[in-house]
């Protein structure tokens, strides 16, 4: 460890071949500040070609235009148009994904979907949801609700005891590819291949998977190994801008079922229909996932969130999710190995995994005590990662516009942090709404 | 009739109390076209304000501040901020309504909360949904959709079939407040009180009505007069922009009941949560409305939605709402006069209902086989209405920014539009993908 310096992580930026892609965010207020932003895991940062966008589409479509933009601007294939983008990211074909509602309604759209296929497919003995206990929230509370209306219950598992949960009685595998507060990342073939050989139905959320890691949502060309549905959120590796619309992916052999059933999701909103300006009485749901579209989407945030897709499409013409995942990999391999060189002895355990193949795009470490407050103290230093109750500092790391450089820094400061002591300070303490 | 020109309109507009409101809008590029706006009931325009909030959203909040935004700029309230500003248009108190999602999204809430009374309350031979046959369809999508899941069903009725469709089986009236057809207007307390006469539950959706006539969600002060449920659109007349984040409200009566058996909607998503940051593996729905709240609201157009209803908000200091609605009426009765004046003969038949207490804020003329092509006419002259499916020509007016002669204006072309007969040209049979 001790050859590693900072001159050598500024070697490592000047050959960096995805270097360039910093440009395209407007990070320039967090650099005059000296800041290192490590929550690009939560909340992307502004592409520099967002406020042109939607300047464009606020004076220009709406302003100027008025209601024709729906036809003249293409609001009215909006959702499948940067849907076919993220389907470049998430290894789907075009066609088969649309931007709609946020993560929460979607799931509980495709959650709809699996039930109604396990029903119609498996005996009354499989009606289980296998989840894992450290999922994220609010796809437990939706899969939870959701079960419960249909005659399904959940059953929550630590991830180790995956390969025993998934049995006879599961319908439904349902899992955050990336776990948010661990960082541990699913094989995501092995698993929908475990759960399609014992029987059961994949539902994949790919809120910390989509332009954080390569997925394919299409499986990795070995039999069952391609996945059944799949939601994700635009906000984070995708940076579409604070709470911008979430994604909705169905396996075509699937929505073809449903075009020869007429099947419709729970959410039947008029712009899911087939022809929502005929304004018929009787819904017939559009073809293939359009059905998955609901209501009206917000238009300014979809802007948004497509200009965040772009700066990912971007990484295209630099190696693409290839160099990503590599750079990915090298920024939290830094971090974690400075952080065991650097902040040894203050109880804070790394609960990312060392193995690539299991590990995501953020690096996690636990403190029994102290994770808020430390946190807070790294905040006042600059580095923006955070707290994840009941006992997480958390950092994303995003090889769009991270350096190596910033790696080094942050972890200097949190060094900074613990053996100052800082964090002991009562200012710390106070918790603020969003933490 | 024939004293009535277009310079006593223009009259009129000098003596307007709302005429400087038209300032808040940037109708320039519509002004210098020489275009008459007539479908801010579709799409209300671009307020003035609105580019520079979004402007500090996307630079400020988004851009420079970054994650700690949701703290520091009250992304994490917005919902709730922009929810009490609506109350105040609709008729609620404060803390009793919040924006999210979209109506459809919305209605598929509170359609669950109701049946979920009604199933408690009522015997299992009150599973009934009436709604009216020309109700907007995605409402009767989401009920139908909603009623079949639970064992209710969806009863379609004529408006003046209402009455006695409301009987002992009934378990929820649903209604659009203002038919988007039409704009007939239901006398909200009256069918409220019926329904509760009836034993059944009142859910109201207002997209045609909040911004565009009186609403009192809470009642006219006579008993049962206070409705159940609402949900309505922030794009109409709320001028949020396009798609912009829809509400729901729900009597304060009925979240003390959720409040005290821990109901949760179906769509319990963690924003929803009583402590979404706690991150707690079981759902605690959040006291009151907040319970309706679902996933992450997308904040770029929330902000918008904002600066939309301050436009309505500032009709308070010229009169309110009362005002507003004294010059819709001016306006609709000054339009069909003008029709029935000018355009007799043509087969136009006026659609909206004459009585003032039955008419919202805008003015519907059916022609059997015509309408498509003379809007399309109509538009090609700088006349912005719209057409809906199969015969409606529609025409909205909003007073915040419609004046008296724009009216004029608006049949004059009309008449153009039918004298010279160029509406059955083939070019204006062409149909756009939104019409």
């Amino acid at each position: 460890m001790d050859e590693l310096t900072r001159a050598i992580c500024a070697a490592r930026d000047a050959a960096d071949p995805l270097a360039p892609l910093r440009a395209h965010f407007d990070l320039d207020a967090a650099d005059a500040r000296g800041e290192i932003y490590l929550d690009g895991n939560s909340l992307g940062p502004l592409p520099r070609a967002t406020g042109e966008r939607v300047w464009q589409v606020l004076h220009d479509e709406w302003g100027r235009d008025l209601i024709r933009s729906w036809n003249t601007a293409g609001w009215i294939t909006l959702s499948q148009r940067i849907g076919d983008k993220i389907a470049r990211l998430v290894g789907a074909g075009p066609g088969e994904l649309v931007v709609a509602d946020s993560t929460s309604v979607n799931l509980y759209k495709v959650l709809a979907a699996a039930m109604s296929l396990a029903a119609a497919a498996a005996p009354a003995t499989r009606r289980t949801i296998v989840s894992e206990r450290t999922n994220f929230p609010t796809d437990l509370y939706i899969a939870d609700t959701a079960a419960k209306e249909r005659g399904f219950s959940l059953a929550l598992v630590d991830a180790d005891d995956l390969p025993t949960a998934i049995n006879d009685t599961t319908a439904i595998v349902m899992l955050t590819h990336v776990n948010y507060r661990t960082g541990r990342m699913h094989d995501m073939a092995a698993v929908t291949k475990a759960a399609h050989a014992a029987g059961a139905l994949v539902v994949w959320d790919l809120a910390h998977s989509a332009g954080a890691v390569p997925v394919s949502l299409s499986g990795d060309g070995t039999p069952g190994s391609a996945a059944d549905f799949a939601v994700g959120c635009g906000y984070k590796y995708l940076n579409g801008g604070p709470g911008a619309p979430a994604f909705v992916w169905v396996h075509p052999a699937h929505t073809a079922r449903m075009d020869a059933e007429g099947w419709r999701q729970p959410l039947a909103g008029w712009l899911g229909h087939a022809a929502p300006f005929a304004f018929t009485t009787d819904y017939q749901p559009g073809a293939g996932i359009t059905r998955f579209i609901c209501g009206t989407p917000p238009v300014l945030s979809l802007a948004a969130l497509e200009c965040g897709v772009n700066t990912m499409l971007a990484a295209e013409s630099f190696g693409g999710m290839a160099a990503v995942r590599q750079k990915s990999l090298a920024l939290t391999d830094l971090f974690l190995a400075l952080v065991a060189f650097r902040c040894a002895g203050y109880g804070l355990t790394p609960v990312t995994p060392d193995e690539h193949a299991r590990r995501g795009s953020q690096a996690s470490l636990a403190h029994p005590t102290g994770g808020y407050p430390m946190m807070q103290a790294l905040i006042a230093r600059g580095v923006i990662g955070d707290f994840r109750a009941p006992d997480i500092l958390r950092f994303g790391f995003t090889p769009l516009y991270t350096r190596y450089v910033d790696v080094w820094d942050a972890v200097d400061r949190l060094a900074q942090v613990l053996e100052s002591g800082e964090w002991r300070e009562a200012r710390f303490a106070v918790r603020a709404a969003v933490t």
